[in-house]
């Protein structure tokens, strides 16, 4: 598959079947996420694959209290809104949130999870890389993915459940339940690139204007 | 170009010619940036591309006074041990701090940088993917970067350099040097998957072993 094609195309996805994915699959995900650079490329990151199904019913538990949370706070407001008014905004928020809906109730049929840990990452930098690689390689093997860290509302809990030994210093950066899409691959929408970009110092236009995605 | 030649020789690309990165590459850089996920699809980021030499010097600057407080700080006892030893962690910190130093001496002959800042990113989930995005995209172009979050030892001063309203919450994730590569691309050496992953319960093998990169 083209790096464009992968760039562009995955989306989150998170209405997947119950298939297994298979063992070389699996191999090329975790593979790939190790040559992701890392600070002073000290790779201090860990790796956990869960398929066992009673791991992935506690994970699921705990998910779906999470979920409950975040549209009880980070969302609230947003949440509000979408539930009494029908503008775009509200509108792309049901959206998201069917769509998160949809992995709530679903999560303990999600055939493979994959955990990124890191040790000393304080900005994220050295373990995002990789955990998106992962998700890339997966979509060039036809493999959906949705990253999401929302765990952490049940970090404590999580990490006991997955054995992680907190008093390392390892924390849980990401989960991404994987898995084949029931629909299809797409570009998502986004906001136009200079709409979001500036040049040399903030507020200057960056010189060109992208009104249609530069792929395919 | 393959994804997967891109996800396996997207290695941190410092030494780099002072020529121009085109305007058509710059594009399509932003263009994949916005594609990555984020959390609830909230796109809370900018981006800044700074092509003007006087702002570069003035990054320069900084960055050259991170670097040292990065090595009398952060790395501080590998520092040491790179200057004492000559065993295989020695040789390849000193590797790296040599790349590093290179960059230091050269900042200001980086033909563009990338900034990227988040708003409300607590954990950089919904920046670093789109950051390393942009850096797979530049690679298909045949355009190496490096990503560095050092500018944090002066945040500060980096935010009031490129006018960035602190006020609003903005913060700084990467400052990522962009360039053609003077080197040739190649599969970076990592520590093998198997080694660093864990299958349902941390310290449990992962399944598999894989003893030579996966690509080409």
């Amino acid at each position: 598959m083209d790096i464009r094609e992968a760039l562009y195309t995955t989306r989150a996805m998170r209405r997947v079947k119950p298939d297994p994915v298979p063992e070389e699959v699996q191999a090329r995900i975790l593979d790939a996420a190790v040559r992701a650079p890392s600070g002073g490329n000290a790779q201090g990151w860990r790796f956990m694959l869960v398929d066992d199904k009673e791991q992935i019913a506690k994970v699921a538990a705990l998910y779906s209290e999470c979920i409950d949370m975040l549209w009880a706070t980070v969302y609230k407001d947003q949440v509000d809104h979408a539930n009494s008014s029908d503008d775009a905004v509200a509108r792309k928020f049901r959206k998201m949130m069917n769509s998160v809906t949809w992995a709530q109730e679903n999560f303990d049929k999600y055939p493979l999870l994959l955990f990124a840990f890191d040790q000393f990452d304080t900005t994220g930098g050295s373990i995002f890389p990789a955990v998106w690689s992962a998700m890339l390689q997966a979509r060039a093997d036809g493999v959906g993915s949705s990253l999401t860290s929302v765990l952490m509302f049940k970090n404590d809990e999580t990490l006991d459940v997955l054995g992680v030994p907190k008093e390392e210093g390892w924390r849980m950066s990401a989960c991404v339940p994987f898995g084949y899409p029931e629909g299809k691959w797409g570009v998502a929408p986004r906001r136009p690139a200079h709409e979001v970009s500036y040049r040399n110092t903030w507020g200057t236009p960056v010189g060109f204007e992208i009104d249609e995605p530069l792929w395919p």
